[in-house]
């Protein structure tokens, strides 16, 4: 299991939401609450979206509390639209390029769950991966193939209908190797504009996800820090799990559901796997 | 806290203690069962005697857990005494040279505990570590340094001696500055030929150790191996918590005690730090 | 370019052909003599065989000259067969999986040189590896994926023959691309019980190629080292460039030529891609 | 040796001189020019000033040539005065904490040369720096040493007359132990506000040490870029060897100087020594 945090809203240095929460994303590196208390401790990565072309890439092999240069770099950038990710490797090497979130041109992806079965469906979804960006894959996460195999089914023109049928794909080559539940999926996307989240798995077994449930909430979680009554209204963080214990501010995301962060009203969708 | 492991006997390859048993130690890296069930996870370090007459140090500042080096090394190498040490850091960098083991000529050391307000006291200890040596102090821990304070007083004539030296000056030289339980530690030192290690806290606050109760101790460890059967009648393990849960195998090492594994009768002495 | 070393013989420690020499591999790491005078220092790796069913393996992405973990693990085992690497990447990530030797089973593989338009041909490539052991492929090397291709066509069976098939294949993808000279390589590979090793080219660059003339070659660059003196007359050392100066001992392998260093007469064949 | 360069003048990405030019800084991790030719690849940081109290602070050990997230910070903030430096280890280990720059509050400092006699002056060194700032002392180089020993005799409040008692005391130290010729330097150092830097020796062989004329010289470096017109008259970088091969562009520093980038005239003023 691995554990990510996303935010959408004012531009704000990321070790806001990493660092300084009860319960941040670098203690959950530690020991997570939601998923046996175990470590997230096998890489980190942040992306953000800043003033290039490009969004900004950082990934350490490094658990994340112990990640100077994360810190670093987390105080420093300003960013309205961030992804922040902590990994527990499920089989594949601890690598810089198996460290979330992955990029393809303006696109970012971070995902926690596994493709159940992944050592013996990975040729065969490679396999479906787009010749012309096939060479993009640098790493060996079954996360990272998933990325590309929503590249190829079109989530740069129809985000969360790719990612259903990423995830239709996926579970129609697992079944067909007789693997009954392959998919275990929270998953965030996002092309600088929208972000883009979804919760899913083939079973019953589902990882969590919660959304803040106003910028209020944000705010709520800084109560001593004036700086952050200046959150907008649109502000949105999307969690593996709550950054505190404030009861009301945390939203649980229902299983088969997709939501998109973006300007004006957020939308919350059914997610159902199709075939591509 | 830091986590620990030191073996006496029959050459062996270390992986049999740090991955084969129950609790191993790479298993403890993820977290360990009597400090809090917290990962140990800012580096690793194996030191075994060989045939050179140094004896041989591989460090890194990987997690235990996903160190492929250390897996493979740990399968290689065979070894009738050796000590594995997995870090937790109190406050120094996450560097190669703060992972334990540390090593001065044929001597081995690494320890679990802390100095309490050591970056008041550092500069304090520095200063009486005995000029010849000094420029072998390669990291920036307590523990280095505690090692070549014990180097200072004697260590390589007396040993326990040494080490009670150590430990007194350490006391002494807090205290003077109002530290009131100013050392935690369990400590493992070797020169090749024997094994040292010592239970010693000021306060109430004892870090655990433990010792095999004798070689069939060790050899119910594996109980369908065969090849175990072949652990000689001396070999020992000393542990800072049990590898295992089979009642009756462990014996706890007593707070201020000092415990030597060689050949023939060990050695169990109080510890009593005195001054330098 | 990378740099290699491999050797077969009496056991040694393998820091005398890493560290002690001359022109020590290590000492390659950070300027080549017959590559342009570059640094080969995107990582290091050192393949052994010893006591266990699987050779030892030890690979980290450090430039050679600064791997303290290298230079103990080099002078601690003894091995009768070992290759060592010192990688200088052409396009893909420094990371430890794309570090040499390559192991699968009781088999090492490396590879100086490269794959000419791999980006585009790469999926080609992997499509052609038999998917019963495609899961092995852990990292995104043209030279990883020769060996996996290598495998597919025999090397265990008919370890030269399979070397060739494994360039005709690479060969005929290349050219069918428009690729002219598709494939630049000196490679090794050993089972533990022979050394394969193979130098050949698409067009007329080649890199280079060495192997000590006999045994009293390899005693002759340890002048005053009475030690070596007890090197066996099978003893030999393959490398991309000689170790010293010293005419006469380093006998050139003319391009598209293959050796087997074995018990007895080594072999000396053409190299010649050919149909899989 | 290592390599540097410092700028100060308009916000800009630090790509633009680390990445961009004809020997850009990152080239010269490779391989340099005016010093034989050798990889300057022990390390690598960034210090940079943002928005933030304290600078940016980013240091790797890999080859800055293969640095993923050097690469993508050098492209994503944008400063006013940065500092950045490629690391050739002389003796102490290749760590984080002994990358350059280093970081004390506000001021950053960096430094290409050596201390001869290094491991032998270093207790004494260490001895004369003020205890309140001892603890910060992270690494083991005597580039840092140099840096807390200028800081123990000023820098924050005289900052070239500081730097000059520490070469006094450097000097000092080592002639009183026989060493002739104790001090290569050439060092930067900011508080954010100005820039200074000096070029100074023990003896005759002087690191080199290079400012560009004016700002035009900085604009000449990138004539197709249309970008740089912009660049403010006040813009300098200050470098250890040219980034171009632009005659005319290009000061070098005499030995024995210090220089002052600073808003409005900037300063040049002999260098000397003194007792602290």
């Amino acid at each position: 299991m691995c554990r990510w945090v996303a935010y959408y809203g004012n531009p704000i240095h990321p070790d806001t939401l990493l660092y300084d929460t009860q319960h941040s994303l670098v203690e959950q590196s530690r020991s997570d609450r939601l998923a046996g208390g175990q470590p997230n401790a096998d890489g980190v990565g942040l992306g953000w979206y800043g003033e290039r072309e490009s969004p900004g890439l950082y990934r350490s092999v490094q658990p994340a509390w112990g990640d100077r240069n994360l810190q670093e770099i987390a105080a420093q950038v300003r960013s309205p639209l961030f992804l922040a990710h902590i990994r527990a490797a499920t089989g594949t090497p601890v690598e810089q390029t198996n460290c979330h979130p992955f990029r393809h041109g303006r696109w970012l992806f971070m995902h926690n769950g596994f493709i159940d079965g992944y050592f013996d469906l990975r040729r065969e979804l490679l396999l479906a991966v787009e010749p012309s960006i096939f060479s993009g894959i640098a790493g060996t996460t079954d996360s990272e193939l998933m990325f590309y195999l929503a590249l190829t089914f079109g989530l740069q023109e129809e985000p969360l209908a790719a990612l259903e049928r990423m995830a239709g794909f996926v579970e129609k080559t697992g079944r067909r190797r007789g693997i009954e539940e392959p998919l275990q999926m929270t998953v965030a996307a996002s092309d600088g504009e929208r972000l883009y989240a979804a919760r899913y798995a083939s079973g019953p077994v589902v990882n969590s996800l919660f959304v803040t449930a106003d910028a209020s909430a944000v705010r709520a979680l800084y109560p001593d820090d004036a700086r952050l009554e200046q959150f907008s209204d649109e502000s949105r963080a999307v969690v593996s799990e709550p950054l505190g214990d404030l009861p009301g501010l945390w939203n649980e995301v229902p299983a088969g559901t997709a939501i998109v962060v973006q300007p004006g009203h957020d939308a919350r969708v059914p997610f159902t796997p199709r075939s591509p």
